[in-house]
């Protein structure tokens, strides 16, 4: 049987999703708790990684276990392993032997969060960007209008990006003020490495106004990540949601 | 000159706003910047203690201070020597002598976080009340009504209470489903020790179903703690703000 796990996480102390060589990651203390659980090595499969600090409400990983189970036990069992760290099994459920927590996703969802403001975060340190130079949300969300669709977005993919090709389609993209917040709501069926950072760090140049708008087409448009702007801080990064078939 | 601070933190890490003999307190972080900024010791005075653990978006405190002061540089001065600490001065203005943040205070308001799903928090660790069962909400607010006006709190009161009387006026109290998380807001000129903390503790046996609305009544008239529920963890509470004249 193969099951699916919806996973919440403060990416904070972690080196990432990964299991790694060295260093806690959340597929790691997960993996270890499954063990104890179902006395079996249990490989999940996540539905993609997220880098150090990077946040998650809803990371989506499978795997695989033959015996029957029950599934809330499981994840009460789960939540009281986990317990010292800030992972959250939020659901359990049985899926098709042909899903997958990466193949089968048909869109991710991810959220970004800036605070700002001229005083610093206290109860979201960690959580948000902090940027204390105010910023022009409308002209941000015209820039980011420009992203939409099939592209090549190698301006904002990282060196390091394994993906074959820089081309990627992008679903949806806007930036709205809530508060002391501007929370970015990003959706695409994949994302290069880096994407979503470099995506808004570059919109940051157009927010503070030291770009134009056009300043930020022809970034975009030269296909080269020396053009684009900052990476914008892991810890205002949220993995929200996978949607799959 | 007088000035008033408005004050954000996470309560994890402290002992609570006042200053101790041991342990790490908030107003013991900022009257340390404050005598690094100011050149001077600073004694701060604040609206109301908070215990370990309990959060503030707005706490508020005065201090007095002769030389003239651009506000704009000290609040920046005073949140880069905070920095290790989840803390931040959201505000510093120039008050009339007469200010006193705790005996000008005409209302504080306090918010109180109820995380009520099957699975814990991740995210927000120590910034809720983890509580499994589900919660009556329609019930909680029936019986949170007879707790507005001027009563008695006994029942709700901490035995290291050092207020002269049990009597206080509650103003507002209201509780509202949001998401996955039950909020409630409570606003009094003052309250009692625990009293806040007291109070959700006793409606949650409402809430849960253990309680009828006139067992919580019943208990509310006996004026006595030990007729009360529990005292709520620190981590869901949030001391909001301060209404002055």
């Amino acid at each position: 049987m193969r099951y699916k796990l919806i996973i919440e996480y403060d990416g904070t102390p972690f080196v990432g999703w990964q299991r790694q060589k060295s260093g806690l990651s959340v597929q790691g203390v997960l993996e270890k708790a499954l063990k104890i659980a179902l006395r079996q090595e249990i490989e999940l499969f996540g539905s993609g990684r997220t880098d150090a600090g990077v946040h998650a409400l809803g990371q989506t990983a499978h795997f695989d276990y033959a015996p029957s189970v029950d599934l809330f036990k499981l994840r009460e069992s789960l939540n009281a392993l986990v317990r010292p760290y800030p992972i959250s099994v939020r659901e359990i459920l049985s899926v098709a032997d042909s899903f997958h927590a990466r193949f089968s996703a048909k869109q991710r969802t991810y959220v970004y969060r800036i605070l700002n403001t001229r005083f610093p975060p206290a109860l979201n340190k960690n959580r948000v960007w902090w940027y204390a130079k105010e910023l022009d949300v409308t002209q941000m969300n015209k820039a980011a209008a420009l992203l939409i669709g099939k592209h090549d977005f190698s301006t904002f993919r990282a060196s390091e990006c394994q993906a074959k090709s820089p081309v990627k389609t992008l679903d949806f993209i806007e930036l709205k003020r809530n508060g002391d917040e501007i929370i970015m709501t990003i959706k695409a069926k994949s994302f290069l490495h880096h994407q979503v950072r470099n995506i808004i760090g570059t919109l940051i140049n157009v927010g503070n106004g030291s770009w134009s708008i056009s300043d930020f087409q022809n970034a975009f448009e030269k296909k080269d990540r020396t053009c684009g702007g900052q990476t914008a801080p892991a810890a205002g990064l949220y993995f929200v949601s996978v949607q799959y078939e």
